[in-house]
């Protein structure tokens, strides 16, 4: 069976990285069973045959072991052919490119801001302090700075979803009439946020939270039954 | 032959709709041959055929009249589905809205700030007290002041490219290997400024650079010899 390095919180149950959560849902999609197993932000060396530097998800597929979202779904692609394809095509699959650009630099980063504190809460003990100090280096300030106003920041933050909110006007998901990878980059984003943090992120009437109701509700509820908060 | 309605300046030839651009550079990957008609801002009568509001581009294709870039995209597409697909499939399709809905929401609007003022410039005098009245009620400020401060936020708007650079870091159009429409609706931003404005945008090591100085010489320039100024 394929397996799946996954970052883990204090709870072993706990599965917050948005990273990993695009490859499961992935992963569902082609319907394909996975082992996960939990991996911790210190655990470098237990995925070093992927050669990584140390992070996850790192797939297992038989004597493969693949590291990088990107590239996993890429191998899900070529791989499992003969399954519901995550791209619908070449064009596809490039102008998927943008929205992992997107979410990466854009997206993450904005609600980095408002959940990072959260995060450190739920990582597992032994991670907590590369985490602080990993991530306040990159923020350029304490955990508690940065989500100190984030109460004030939340409409800037649902503004920078315009675009998302735009196209989900006029088609149900992103790819379109049925989900594709590019709904599973932008959704690990908000499925991240849910299992660690309470933080209300989006309002009820604003269709961002009615396509996020959908992508919880897809694959039976795979990720609405991950540990984590109301949304 | 199929005639497109396309915004012109108090010059004929100075054509700067970003719209228009987007349709322009569809014909031509279509190989469609096309009469462009120079039209302007308060010429809302001469498309109402179109059942738009008065607005281009506007294509007439025998005796059909369509309005909206999107649509007009896939008119073309379907219409003429023996020529070189501008989406790459459905999924394409639907991943294209994103990118439409980025550009019009983020990219123009920043851009708007930029150079509003150069385009109240070289508008038709019949038009320059319309364009005027309209996008200071849009920006709640004067067309000089919206600009006045431009030098400052260029490296903000140069920041807010960032899933373009990001993207283009990977592959040499957001397309793949070849452009699509993905790629018309994010050029036709730049075309409109450099059609209108001697505004520099972009540093010369920036991706964002080389990718639309490729786009400026697709289809033996026919962006490139647009009449405009240089890059």
């Amino acid at each position: 069976m394929l397996k799946l390095y996954d970052l883990a919180g204090a709870e072993p149950d706990r599965r917050f990285s948005p990273y990993c959560w695009r490859i499961k849902m992935a992963l569902a999609h082609k319907g394909l069973a996975v082992e996960t197993i939990p991996w911790r932000f210190t655990e470098k060396d237990v995925v070093a045959p992927s050669g990584t530097s140390g992070r996850v998800p790192v797939l297992v597929d038989g004597d493969r072991w693949i590291a990088e979202s990107w590239d996993i779904a890429q191998h899900l692609e070529a791989a499992y052919s003969d399954r519901p394809s995550l791209f619908g095509g070449p064009a596809g699959s490039a102008l998927t490119r943008f929205y992992q650009s997107w979410t990466d630099g854009v997206l993450q980063l904005a609600l980095l801001r408002l959940v990072v504190l959260d995060i450190w809460r739920h990582a597992a003990p032994r991670d907590q302090d590369y985490f602080r100090q990993s991530r306040e280096e990159r923020l350029h300030m304490t955990l508690e700075a940065a989500v100190a106003d984030r109460e004030a920041r939340l409409p800037s933050f649902q503004q920078l979803l315009a675009p998302v909110r735009l196209t989900l006007r006029a088609q149900p998901f992103l790819g379109g009439e049925r989900p594709l990878y590019a709904d599973y980059v932008v959704f690990g984003a908000f499925q991240w946020a849910r299992c660690i943090s309470d933080f209300k992120l989006l309002a009820a009437d604003d269709p961002v939270h009615a396509w996020r109701g959908r992508m919880l509700d897809l694959y039976g509820g795979l990720a609405s039954s991950a540990k984590g908060y109301p949304v």
